[in-house]
């Protein structure tokens, strides 16, 4: 695998121009003020199928199909926002997809693969257990696999919502975003090296703590078992290439607290009038506990995405 | 009192630029799908002080600026956005201000209008106690009274949020907003009736149907008592210059129950993401009842205000 560069993020915001939503920026005035920095909110929420993830989809089938690839099928394994996304892309280009989720995956992420028209394929928790599921079917029906963060193209395409916040922002001096596998911190590393002296920062559950772990000790560390958390976009393991360029381009790993993450959800529903997803909301937990950036600075943060199962959120009355 | 006409909202959109967002226009594909409609949100939830108020009370005070005016004090009574925005506009420009406030109004709009720094004064609930407050103000203080709706420059500046919507999203076929006191309603009329062929709509509570007894008997009707609807920014009785305005302006008005406001509120929280207040969830019970435009049409809808009070909001937890 090679490592995405610069000129593979600028090389995204060609080919996605006009297939992605350019989202609007948030300025927060209320949440700026509660937290005493001036905070900017890249609304990924409001991108196409409802998160950042459809960016990295789009650029790596686009990027295929530049090169005169046209697989017989695409496939991915995901807990739903790459999985809706690489739907909802294979679907512009006519290309029949399957998409592995595992079965505890959140109702409306399953929904909304299935809105995009893609096939779905159930598979237990666990990364093993997807990984096996995506090989049957790249053996048996030549499927293409388009991984959801360990893939050149994808990370290069997911940079591309940083280049819009810096490009739209000036003078950020922080910027955040969450990690999982590490596609959009990665992403977001390669476009703000390039485009601004900002310090970068990824935020993610203490429970599955991962990527501040494996940059601690400079090596990828996994998890033990499957990692409990709301924050259920964040559960992957952080992938090869995001290791990469993460141990190189970034400032630091915060990690919160589950109640951190549900108090950060409330609180931008609150202030901002948007509920956002639980990993969108990690990052917030992150500047509301103060650990992102100093007071008065600008602070920007990419809200990954929207696609909350309201059955699930713990402060909706009737819920838990 | 003069009607305001077209060239004012041309000019106000001069005066506000800059002063007021262009706020995002939402391509709300998930709530387009459940209504078959192509629905496109202008996101007034987002504007400054929360609601599209900030655009009229910004205009009124910089066209008396304009004329050299500088009251000693300026002054409003107001369910509370308009208080808050004309509460920003005046600290803007170093203009003292005081706001008139039933007791039984939303406690975050009291709130909204004290971060601005103007003074409160209590009132009873029902217009009549509300002007006789701000009467003694004027004849006490000199204060200027900046009226929600009935002011020709209030209405030329709500009316830019439509010139805005138009100017970006080509092809409406029906515009709708929320009426109470119809300032947003009459500076739509103005702007659309010059700009578009769009049917042109108000949507109000049932329990505070004015405009639609208004206009379809010909003269202004109050109500016998004071209106009971969660749609708080609605309970206004329609201004004369709104009345007039609309009386050739617009193409109806459609009322819609307090349950359909509710449930028209959860569903954009789910569809869209946003939580909006009660006011900007009427005309979306209006679509999602079938009543604004035809399968297939486009229809905009300007979103008119965010300030929920969360206490309040019946379906988030732990309230009634």
């Amino acid at each position: 695998m090679t490592l995405p560069e610069w000129s593979d993020v600028v090389a995204a915001a060609g080919r996605l121009q006009g297939r992605v939503r350019e989202t609007p920026v948030m300025q927060a005035d209320a949440l700026s003020a509660r937290c005493d920095r001036e905070v900017f909110l890249k609304c990924e929420n409001l991108q196409h199928a409802g998160a950042f993830k459809f960016r990295g989809a789009s650029n790596a089938l686009l990027a295929l199909a530049e090169r005169g690839i046209q697989p017989s099928r695409v496939v991915t394994h995901s807990s739903g926002n790459h999985g809706a996304a690489l739907a909802r892309a294979a679907r512009e280009l006519g290309w029949p997809c399957t998409v592995v989720i595992p079965r505890d995956g959140a109702r409306v992420k399953r929904e909304a693969v299935a809105a995009q028209g893609a096939e779905i394929k159930d598979c237990e928790p666990g990364i093993a257990a997807r990984e096996a599921a995506v090989a049957k079917l790249m053996a048996e029906e030549g499927a293409v696999l388009v991984h959801p963060y360990d893939d050149a193209m994808v990370i290069a395409g997911q940079g591309t919502a940083t280049l819009e916040l810096l490009t739209e922002i000036n003078g950020l001096q922080v910027l955040a975003t969450p990690v999982g596998g590490g596609g959009l911190l990665a992403g977001s590393v390669l476009a703000a090296r390039a485009m601004s002296a900002c310090r970068i920062f990824g935020v993610e559950p203490l429970e599955a703590d991962d990527a501040a772990r494996s940059l601690q000790s400079g090596q990828r560390c996994g998890f033990s078992q499957p990692p409990q958390t709301i924050a259920d976009g964040l559960k992957a393991t952080l992938g090869q290439l995001p290791f990469e360029i993460l141990s190189r381009g970034v400032d630091g790993i915060v990690t919160v607290s589950e109640a951190e993450i549900v108090q950060a959800m409330r609180i931008v529903l609150e202030d901002c009038k948007i509920l956002i997803e639980p990993s969108s909301a990690v990052p917030i937990a992150a500047l509301l506990k103060g650990e992102l950036g100093a007071p008065g600075e600008r602070v920007g943060i990419i809200l990954s995405g929207g696609n909350v199962d309201l059955s699930r959120c713990p402060f909706l009355s009737g819920n838990a």
